[in-house]
């Protein structure tokens, strides 16, 4: 069977989410989900993955990571890897576009917000 | 011990190298490892990863990768996937700036060229 690969654009794709907090898996590597999502004006609690590391990739826009050691600006084009473990939060002010990639299965409304959903 | 995050912006890191086929770590998730390489006007053989997939996201550039099925333009901004055992080949003309993610281990000079070196 032949297996067609597909090119993704992260901001065309990004841009055709017509909701928030909805996380639209775009690939699959190794077992870990590629997503975008759009977020406005949100900060999640305090939270940790135990199983999984997680990459925040900000596609447009900007956010703070915060750790209980750090508070980081992430801008456009600039990702940061939180290893599985490290307590964080994202702190998010306007709308911003995010590539997020961690092991499938990592993510829920416990860590991602009531408002979380997966396509 | 305090574990101090980084934010990495990709077009400064690929800019940062200064010779063609270096791959630069600048990340780890769950196993995979994120470079950085500049290629140039470069074709490979063909040839499969038996045990990973393969992103190949276009920083900056463009480039042609082509399976025994397809031949797929990936522009700047844009990614593809190559599951575990697709052969393929990436062609470049040009000047192209790539963020490459696949299982630690996984790149040699067998698969990425004689020029390949980690750093």
């Amino acid at each position: 069977m032949k297996q067609l690969l597909e090119v993704k654009n992260l901001l065309h794709e990004a841009d055709q989410m017509d909701s928030l907090y909805t996380y639209k898996k775009i690939g699959l590597l190794n077992g870990n989900i590629f997503n975008v999502v759009q977020v406005a004006d949100r900060t999640l609690d305090f939270h940790v993955h135990p199983h999984s590391d997680e990459l925040f990739y900000v596609i447009e826009g900007e956010f703070m990571l915060e750790t209980r050691d750090q508070q980081i600006k992430v801008g456009s084009g600039e990702f940061v890897i939180v290893p599985k473990g490290v307590e964080h939060r994202p702190v998010v002010t306007g709308l911003t576009k995010f590539l997020m990639v961690e092991q499938v299965g990592t993510l829920n409304k416990e860590n991602s917000g009531n408002s979380y959903k997966q396509i």
